[in-house]
């Protein structure tokens, strides 16, 4: 069986995914870049973010960039929630808004993106994005089919990534604990008490200060 | 100037430091023993327990009982909250209560307990308790007058280190997050928002799994 993964998703040690006061200016809230600044660094981030060449002299290459090489590695489908894709909400105003990532989006495989309020499917580059109102179950099928056998990718936010949790679909779970106290914001792990019974849990500590804990679905 | 020191204070992963449902029977409530299960198979605990010649060869001797080991290092008296000392709440019906540590409390200093309600200073084996309604400040002077111009250690529970930490007087923070999610409990971080920026803030991961992180003051 193919795994469901999670890949980077950054917590402050208070346990908040994401700060206050989200805008399209500031989509991490109060927490600005702090939770993701580990990462922009890394050679993997600068891959990723489309110039492959220039990116084979760029960035660091230690233990963040050996997590964030892993996040593509594999991955047949995504799946996000709405607030990922953009930042509209409620009916789609806008069908022009075809995410934030410009003409060749990163992910270069199906994106499921899950919302209430379905609009055409369509393709960007070598990305489809397939809009479906599903629960966790059945938007994990979807991805699934449209893999090609390869693993899928749960691409978050917090409230995504707590709702397949709670359904237990998660196979791979991988957290970036930031040392900083964030005070506010979305709680990632509210309502998954005991979490850790069903992962095995490995910590490895970065120098640049974050801690990647990886909880691996255990064998059922 | 002396330091004011938190060791081994162990938080779950959602921040959590002592579970729901605390008793006599239960001082973790529903944590149970899972928050201090990187101490005890130390070395340092088997010390601690009064058995320094058992202790000899018994417990680990990795970087869990290294960190355990520094709690008593160049300490000449202890802060505790009265919820460490004992059960009772309220006026002290029970003076026959001497803690929780039989005849030899392991501290051998003076330890000034937090109270509303005092009650008669006395001495057990090398230790002496005082009984102070005191403010984090007061309560800090006082300890340093008992501490032989040796460094302080708050000894506890986590509303008496987020007290210490709110008036800005903690200047050496151990802190060990357990890879678990307690779900309830008491929240370690709350109203601390923005404490990086206070302190150096250094991670160690366990092969246990815990992961430890000292905050270290920055120079005023």
């Amino acid at each position: 069986m193919t795994k469901l993964r999670v890949h980077n998703l950054a917590v402050s040690i208070d346990g908040l995914a994401t700060g206050e006061g989200q805008s399209l200016e500031a989509p991490f809230g109060h927490a600005g870049h702090r939770l993701m600044g580990w990462f922009f660094p890394t050679r993997a981030f600068a891959a990723m973010t489309g110039h492959e060449a220039e990116a084979a002299g760029a960035g660091t290459r230690g233990v963040d960039d050996a997590f964030a090489a892993a996040t593509n590695v594999g991955i047949g489908a995504e799946i996000m929630g709405r607030n990922k894709f953009g930042p509209q909400r409620g009916p789609w105003h806008d069908e022009s808004w075809k995410g934030w990532w410009g003409d060749e989006p990163p992910f270069h495989t199906p994106v499921i993106v899950l919302t209430h309020h379905p609009r055409p499917d369509f393709s960007l580059g070598e990305t489809t994005f397939l809009f479906r109102d599903a629960e966790p179950a059945e938007a994990l099928e979807i991805a699934r089919e449209q893999a090609g056998g390869l693993d899928v990718r749960l691409g978050g936010g917090p409230t995504v990534v707590r709702a397949f949790l709670e359904a237990d679909l998660v196979d791979h779970l991988h957290i970036v604990v930031v040392p900083i106290v964030l005070g506010r914001g979305e709680r990632l792990w509210d309502g998954l008490e005991g979490l850790e019974e069903r992962f095995d849990v490995e910590s490895t500590a970065s120098p640049t200060g974050v801690v990647h804990y990886v909880f691996s679905r255990k064998a059922r």
